[in-house]
């Protein structure tokens, strides 16, 4: 059973905020204070755990709780005061200061959170921390089907990550979380400048259904019982940390029958390659195609034709699997052959550019009807 | 039976492009040159007929054809060719100059256009060809449910307009087409002036899948057989018929059970609260839940904080139908009395910001089951 790193310990808990009775309350600790390093989703309605961690950002971290029950998202003066509630309870729990309590939440925007829950089940999570990490990475799933772990060591020091699941959340917003512990010493600066690096070339390539969630988030805790690592260490061991977690979340993505990585080469920069694969990632048409395994390659070139308006088509080309269907302005291949690629669990779209050296993966899924009747339900 | 305005005729006859055998090619032709202005996709991906309007605007124009059968976009060299052949075809069954013939097709995409089918079928289309829109209305439909048709007069002047769906087309690619045509006199800069005006507050409002086309355009001819009509006038008299068009297309948007309008005031600017109704009209959840009858307001919040990164939701309000539901960074209102409109077949979601006096709303549809499978059928 996968362990946390050297100096984390955690739980998880039913606290009767899912009305399902199921575990919804995950508790992460750390023996002593850490240095710890986040990114935030940028969404301007923003739930009011992701104001409160950023105006902690900085310090050390004693505690994380995270309830999969309800988002706490746009709920106003209320949603502010359970969340300052909810970090006390844990402050007084654990035995630290208010400012050194994390705190997170997913599932539901607009309902009211009912900080009491929370408190009242927080004494049992505290006598249950374990250094597995396996409670916890249940108790913070909502529609996902299973949890998602990953751990990498190297040179003696070691990275777990535990994460949430991508893609809609039923009945409410996509929310993805991803907690990540590792014993390296690593100060706080470069922690953070490790962790914005690996995010960026993991999560934020994960492009599901371009929902952007109010309440996702990234959070990376050092215990420095390990040795230092090398910055160029930190960031490969991250990088493969998130990337496996992210990986997951497409496999795992609400309603998705298929993974599909969409490799864009040739574009004017990294960014560039990167926004017209989520381009394709973003085409509702694409994808209900890539469910149907039908090798509609026109979708692809509308999709990042509609984003770059200078593409020129004469130098693009277009493959699915190994069969290259649109050849530098020519159709070509056999639709046959890139039909039986799209049968796979998982396949790859490739667009190649003239423009530059700029190349990405960005992984997304296909889209299904059960994701809209998953997404139809009503639930308020 | 809506007849064109005085000077116009049309026909549509069945050219074999469709495997079906119904109606797929429309021929519009003027008694003698006429003044025209027309809008097209910003898609770099355009279809080469796309290119040949945009080389021959600013002449004027004797005949339009249209198939709707194959988009002949994507479709490299031959595509090209295949687009001076039907220009040629027509400009000998009209007896006009190559460069006064526009030509316009919707269909899917990389699939080679045979344009002998075009050139043995203009013989019949130009013998049949009558003052009302009827065949040339049903003719250039894919999978539109209904003929979209529009008409207005004042002061004696007429526009008569008549456009296909936009969504989804299945097998392939949204394709939105309009061709309005107007006796009254007007001078050509004039008439692309009020025709870029009245697209950008009609067509250009309508947000259905977010998927733009390769083939979309609008055509306004004006013979000049009617009275001259003043710039003001025109403006209006072509915002009614696009807009109508336009309603007339979500309506009938592939797959969708209801007509979403989404009302934005407060923004900085027109473009910004435009801006702001696209990203609700793009929220994969919100159209969801807006197919499942969910007043799911926290999506909308969502959606537009994604776009929006100064939005402020202290001063940001939310309504489905008559019902506030968000009230200035507070949760309100009665769930049952939202989820009560959103069962009907039209309903309303209103975002009110305090950020300026930008206004628009924008049309959209839900997102169905329905919508996926038309989609990911395999016809390639």
């Amino acid at each position: 059973m996968t362990r946390w790193v050297d100096g984390l310990k955690s739980a998880g808990v039913a606290a009767g905020i899912k009305p399902s009775s199921e575990l919804d309350l995950g508790l992460l600790v750390a023996d002593r204070p850490v240095t710890w390093a986040g990114t935030f989703t940028r969404n301007a309605a923003a739930a009011e755990c992701v104001n409160w961690n950023r105006s902690v950002l900085g310090r050390p971290a004693r505690a994380l709780i995270v309830n999969s029950g309800n988002a706490n998202a746009c709920t106003g003066g209320g949603g502010r005061i359970a969340v300052e509630a909810a970090a006390a309870a844990v402050a007084e729990a654990v035995g630290c200061d208010v400012e050194e309590v994390l705190v997170c939440s997913t599932g539901p925007i607009g309902v009211p959170l009912d900080a009491r829950l929370i408190e009242a089940a927080l004494p049992a999570a505290a006598r249950s921390l374990a250094p597995e990490v396996d409670g916890f990475s249940r108790s913070i799933l909502t529609t996902d089907t299973f949890p998602k772990v990953s751990t990498w060591t190297s040179d003696g020091a070691s990275i777990t990550g535990v994460a949430k699941g991508a893609a809609m959340i039923a009945p409410n917003m996509a929310t993805m979380l991803a907690f990540v512990g590792t014993d390296a010493e690593v100060p706080a600066d470069a922690l953070q400048e490790a962790t914005d690096w690996a995010v960026d070339r993991s999560f934020n390539r994960l492009w599901l259904d371009g929902c952007e969630s109010t309440n996702d988030s990234v959070f990376v805790l050092a215990t420095g019982r390990g040795p230092e690592l090398a910055s160029r260490e930190l960031r490969a061991g991250l990088l493969r940390v998130c990337s496996e977690l992210a990986l997951k979340m497409a496999r795992d993505a609400e309603g998705a029958t298929k993974l599909v990585r969409i490799n864009v080469e040739g574009a004017t920069s990294e960014a560039a390659a990167v926004e017209l694969g989520r381009a394709v990632a973003g085409s509702n048409l694409w994808k209900a195609a890539a469910h149907g395994a039908d090798p509609n390659w026109g979708r692809v070139l509308a999709a990042i034709g509609a984003v770059d308006r200078q593409l020129d088509i004469q130098t693009t080309s277009v493959a699915i699997g190994d069969e290259l269907l649109f050849d530098k302005g020519e159709p070509c291949g056999r639709l046959g052959a890139a039909a039986a690629a799209m049968r796979a669990d998982e396949f790859s779209v490739s667009v190649t550019l003239d423009r530059g050296d700029g190349a990405a993966e960005v992984l997304t899924s296909d889209l299904s009807e059960e994701y809209v009747t998953l997404n139809a339900e009503v639930t308020t």
